[in-house]
């Protein structure tokens, strides 16, 4: 398939651009969901639904969804979209370019004025980045019909519930419980890498091949709290001595297996946390994701075994292992994602399958569509920080296989 | 030397567990130095004091010190001692012991009436335990002439200044800062090990040759903070991992030296402390002691060759080390060490030589008279907990070597 219809790399750039300008002046960039902040970015954000001939509304849950009418009525939307709420001193790119690129696909498709047989929707999602409510995703959730009442029931620091935040954002708390699914033939999203993986290996798009799984553990280690400098080495039982034993050994296994597992110890704590004490108690988090849900068995076998030889060595008295979280892996669409790189080959793209790490709206929203995402590089792969950088050129080229992708898709029968 | 002048093993028990009495009810055994539980433990150990036929006084620091005269007043005296304050929910033992041990030696002599040429002095030193005000060894540091305005000045979490406090416990802080070193013939201490060495090897006394240097290091790791699920192990400068494998180095070094040499991590801090971040910055404290200080060089070369290492593989940002604590090693009075072996031998006594990891008023008292200290065996090497345990009979034989060797010392010639 060759297109001749291209996206407007400057009219993408600016967009971007604008939107950066709305920020808190003193953090820039800050826009954060349930804010006056974000409110004034979702008014700016409108007229580009406007001006891409959209019919906007605000969804039950607050999202601000843009429909462009197809020639069948009958037939299921092709769906794209993201976000444009930051973390404080966020960047520019993170979600917002998914919503920004989506909309310019709606408006050359607008311009253009070519017919698709499918409705096209076009959708910014409330609050996708962790919030002060304790949840994140918040309209890819609710639009997923996946919401709950104790969500609603979540508060901020300051006691305000996320059902009252999100009235105070338009939303219609009482629908939100009752959202039926609706009836997708698509959902596509594009995000940022947030990683290195297209930069290092000078990759135009990054063809997501799913979400991985995310477990999480908490480990306490009980080994003897003694005084430093009364306690020869061989009578110690160390528990951070021994949580360094495990440290190493569960990120040396996951980097090993050079694969998309990654394994973090991102929190720790220890008592009696003081500098003349041989700590006797410590906890820590062990986070593990992966596509491939026997990776994470890898992992926790190794930790098993090397836990077994510190007890028997009476390295430690006990240790304990609590699952916190356990979110399964989930694959995107396959056939989306043959339509994504065909895209991506008939622009002469470069294009590799990457896992997605993170969650995304995307995550969301495979509950009830076949959905499937896009990468495109990041500088330096940062994220979540000023310094967030994707060039035009990525923009456009991410924009143009959005495009290509939703033609293609328009013209494929609805299985 | 053989004695046949015997200590009363049956009151000394008796005098550990009337002291053991004197605790909050609620949380023994805790007699905080500057509570009226202190005082009130005091006020029980004068009648000690006088039964033992002591003079006795309040010093300008508010140690209780009790004298016996010598037959010849130009003499130098032989002083005995430790503390009675304990940490919180601490022992029976650990300084009381000292002290109760101390007051049996002058008993005796009191009640055999053995003529002694050189005055004998019982000293119960104010406050040897971390105190609220931040300071430990306060009677000990005072009389051995090391006090300072600025010690006077430290403040307890109430505001309550030190120099108060002292004041509260009848110290004449006037006069704190002018103390003039006593002229002591020797300073002996017998102490709780506090260590497994006595016991494991069923050896009775432990004769201190001296306390270890104390070297603390604060260590800063940067590395790079970056989202755990969407970058990949090779992209990653975890500060976490770094930092296990400089605290496997150094406490590996140490353990492998198989000498007094102990190396602890005590303290560590990581940000931004998230289950799902990869930690950019870790903070720890490394603490290093021993008697001979080429071993304390030994540690903190391995250490800089790991860092310089993780370093150029780009491991690690940048790695700071920040010395905050240098105290030199001091060596314990030889001749002093000798008569305390000779003192078991003459009881038959098995004994070996042990470095102090911790620090004792007898450390203090070392700037201003030859001195040293014993150990007696505690049960599985507790110590600062209830739990805490010495014997009868190692209690026993403590004072017997402590009064052997007072009658030693008062026989061998002024040097």
């Amino acid at each position: 398939m060759t297109t001749t219809v291209k996206v407007n790399k400057d009219r993408i750039w600016q967009r971007v651009m604008e939107l950066a300008d709305i920020t808190e002046a003193d953090k820039p960039y800050t826009r954060r969901a349930f804010t006056d902040m974000y409110l004034q970015g979702r008014e700016h954000l409108k007229s580009y639904f406007s001006e891409a001939g959209l019919e906007t509304r605000l969804s039950e849950s607050a999202n601000i969804i843009g429909t462009r009418q197809g020639q069948d009525s009958n037939l299921p939307a092709i769906a794209l979209g993201s976000h444009i709420d930051t973390v404080i001193e966020g960047g520019r790119f993170d979600g917002i370019a998914g919503v920004i690129l989506a909309l310019e696909v709606a408006q050359v498709i607008h311009e253009q004025d070519i017919p698709l047989k499918h409705p096209l929707k076009i959708i910014d999602f409330l609050s996708e980045e962790p919030s002060d409510y304790g949840l994140s995703c918040i309209g890819s959730r609710a639009h997923g019909g996946r919401f709950s009442e104790a969500y609603l029931q979540m508060q901020n620091p300051e006691g305000e519930t996320l059902g009252e935040a999100m009235t105070r954002m338009g939303a219609d708390v009482s629908g939100v419980l009752d959202i039926q699914p609706a009836n997708y033939k698509a959902f596509l999203e594009l995000h940022i890498e947030q990683a290195k993986r297209l930069e290092r290996t000078q990759t135009s798009i990054g063809i997501v091949t799913g979400f991985a799984g995310i477990w999480r553990y908490s480990i306490t280690l009980e080994g003897q709290t003694d005084h430093a400098g009364t306690t020869p080495m061989d009578d110690r039982q160390d528990a951070l001595l021994a949580a360094t034993k495990l440290i190493s050994l569960i990120q040396e296994t996951a980097a090993n297996d050079k694969s998309d597992l990654v394994a973090t110890v991102g929190q720790l704590e220890l008592r009696p946390n003081a500098v003349n004490a041989v700590p006797g108690w410590v906890r820590f988090t062990i986070e593990i994701r992966c596509l491939d849900a026997t990776k994470h068995a890898l992992v926790m076998n190794a930790f098993g075994k090397e836990v077994e030889s510190l007890l028997d060595a009476k390295e430690l008295k006990s240790a304990t292992k609590e699952m916190i979280s356990d979110v399964s892996p989930a694959p995107c669409d396959a056939s989306l994602q043959t339509v994504l790189a065909n895209a991506c080959d008939a622009n002469g793209l470069s294009h590799m399958p990457l896992t997605s790490g993170a969650g995304h709206d995307a995550y969301h929203m495979l509950h009830v569509a076949p959905s499937a995402m896009i990468f495109i590089p990041s500088k330096d792969g940062r994220s979540h920080t000023p310094e967030e950088y994707s060039s035009p050129e990525s923009l456009s080229e991410g924009a143009q296989v959005l495009l290509d992708a939703v033609l293609e898709l328009d013209s494929i029968p609805v299985k």
